[in-house]
């Protein structure tokens, strides 16, 4: 993406100016890999190979942080601040772990710090939730931020593919990493998720303890059941305040299929953001991509050259601490299938078992036979408890009449049909 | 508004306080209805009865300008600018009547002026079009920018009611106006879209003289033929960039039942931004009401107060001058709708009427006989020019078998599925 970007800067100088009013200069690049065709416009540049060399040497207005990943690019971007240089990055990891550090030497220092390619692409989500929405009081963020699981999830309901065959043909199209482990197991879900309840509750939230799960278990009858109640099978990152506590998680649920957010295809991503007196505003777009990445890299950019701060860099990853709801704690409806042995008894040993844990059963439905005397059965629940569910389904699996492990997931409805 | 937005800045003081860094102070207000509950807190508040003489007398970093209309209203927001005081208003009628005149003056005293709150009520439109988006180029905005028509073809379409029938019940919950002719007849979302096609075109379009139809016409089998055809009727702003030319127009559109612009249901906005290289972006959510509305103002006050302008006010009225393509040049395809008497070769007359000027016939459905031995003629094209189709519509009105006026109107999908 470092080359995407110097080659905005370089190229669309003439039209940037006229579009923001501000005329930038760089000074210095610590980038190995400079396009060739940038190698002559970029000629007057000073070099180095090292990010914290540069920093050391060079005093620019603003930083701009692509590298990535923990270290060096967080030492780099402490640096800066520390020394009261802006700064822009994309850098998901680096903010959703070391975010209160980093904000509080920005505020200290009084510099500032964007990164409006870390979520989303070039959705303007952090802009929309740190600048517009700046008068609303949050209630409730939901977001399909990563474009591999969305594509994997649509090519699924879609072509009635496998996973694997939806995962190689994201990887074929480039929409997926080789190791699409961070992707598909939803840890670049749980950065963004993170970031984004930080930003609008401004809770600290360690993306390692969030309660998290990927879409490696999304088999094809999942999406069918999905599909038969009514439902798209989405990625969620997702972040509520719920009586005073946040309730921030990252799973595949099920969506209303008249939802806007089931609406989401293919690559992109979108985040529904709900507050007072705003109801649910959402915002949708390609999340991934070098080039309309960049974009939002130029973007902030030019709105820290452009314009200087009088105000204090606010602080998002201490600013209320609402305490986090345990996961066992989150209430809503689920999804539930199991196999079970087709005899007479078993139905009723189920809804026994969910009963004892005073779970409400919404809808039952029990298919035909199979080959193996084994039946589906799929159950919908009214409003219960997450770890109520969780033991619930303990159990049942423990039963002699339930084959394989039951797979269960939240549907997820609270939220206005814009 | 103007009570909405001096109760958030009193009441939430130190929330945006903390939310933003910046904190604000009021000097002067002319407001004659002081909401009761602010009497106290707003005391020692100077109050003028005039606006213009406020702003003769006091001398603030930002004026907010909520009264509407052209007058007073322009007088009070070029005198501010002049003085190089920031402007925050929320007039799209002004901006998209005298924009070029507001920015020059901007541009010309260092003043800044935002107005978010003039379209898309809380829906982050402008600034994401002026900022996130600066490093776009746009191709084409699609806005569903009128709530009330919006709630109305709704309701049309959920509730098989007639327009009169939405259109009352719109009046009763408070989303269409006593007189609702600004709204219905198209004339707001014309101001919006040309504002929207200033922001991301540079181009000034008059908007009163851009092409413009409301919703007046749309009964309830143009709804039912839509949703037959697979598509939704919706009060489209369109501004698009065609071979270096801009297409501009407002009017009833059929779009895709499966489109994200056709999930946009009741009084809500939505504004699909096109462009390269983001592809498509999408922003929904509730365009219109107080509070959401208030609370675009105050981000852009705050964002005014907490940073001071290092950049020329870019120009957006003169800005690339792209000429407008004339109305009957837009292309696309169409709809049609007619009474015919049933009678062998009346489709033959139709047809050959539309083949003479090469508009080539998508599809045709042709009803069963109604009492009156006329039957209605469903036609869609291929990619046809306006002008052409608006004059075989003429010929096609004056053939003695066919009864009423025809009914016509373009098909959009030339946008991303996002």
């Amino acid at each position: 993406m470092g080359g995407a970007v110097l080659r905005r800067l370089v190229d669309r100088r003439e039209r940037l100016l006229r579009r923001s009013g501000c005329e930038l200069e760089l000074c210095a690049v610590a980038e190995p890999d400079v396009p060739p065709d940038l190698a002559g416009p970029l000629e007057a540049l000073t070099y180095y190979e090292d990010a914290l060399e540069m920093i050391r040497e060079e005093n620019p207005e603003v930083l701009v942080e692509l590298i990535g990943g923990l270290e060096p690019a967080g030492s780099l971007v402490l640096r800066a601040l520390d020394r009261g240089i802006d700064v822009v990055t994309a850098n998901k990891e680096l903010l959703a772990t070391r975010g209160e550090e980093i904000f509080r030497t920005a505020s200290e220092n009084d510099a500032r710090i964007r990164f409006e390619a870390s979520v989303g692409g070039c959705i303007p989500v952090v802009r929309t939730i740190r600048e517009a929405l700046v008068d609303t009081d949050f209630t409730s963020i939901y977001g399909i931020i990563n474009g591999t699981c969305n594509y994997v999830l649509t090519r699924m309901t879609d072509a009635s593919e496998s996973f694997e065959e939806s995962l190689a043909l994201a990887q074929e199209k480039g929409y997926a990493e080789a190791d699409p482990t961070y992707d598909v197991e939803g840890k670049d879900s749980a950065h963004k998720t993170s970031l984004l309840a930080a930003l609008a509750f401004g809770s600290r939230v360690d993306p390692d303890e969030l309660q998290r799960e990927g879409i490696t278990r999304i088999r094809p009858e999942i999406i069918e059941d999905a599909d038969r109640l009514g439902y798209r099978i989405k990625l969620l990152g997702v972040a509520r305040r719920v009586d005073g506590r946040l309730d921030v998680r990252v799973h595949p649920a099920l969506v209303p299929e008249d939802s806007a957010l089931a609406a989401v295809r293919d690559e992109y991503n979108a985040v529904m953001i709900q507050g007072d007196p705003i109801g649910s505003c959402l915002l949708s777009g390609k999340g991934a991509g070098g080039e309309p990445t960049a974009t939002a890299v130029v973007a902030d950019v030019l709105s820290l050259a452009g314009q200087s701060s009088r105000a204090r860099t606010p602080m998002y990853f201490n600013g209320e601490e609402l305490p986090l709801l345990p996961t066992r704690e989150s209430e809503g409806r689920f999804y539930m299938r199991l196999s079970a042995v087709d005899r007479p008894g078993v139905l009723a040993r189920v809804t026994r078992i969910l009963g004892e844990r005073d779970i409400s059963i919404d809808s039952v439905h029990q298919s035909g036979r199979s080959a193996e005397d084994h039946v589906p059965v799929i159950l919908t629940t009214h409003r219960a408890r997450r770890g109520d569910v969780a033991r619930a389904v303990e159990t049942i699996a423990d039963l002699d009449v339930v084959e394989d492990e039951p797979v269960w997931l939240p549907i997820e409805e609270d939220f206005e049909r814009s």
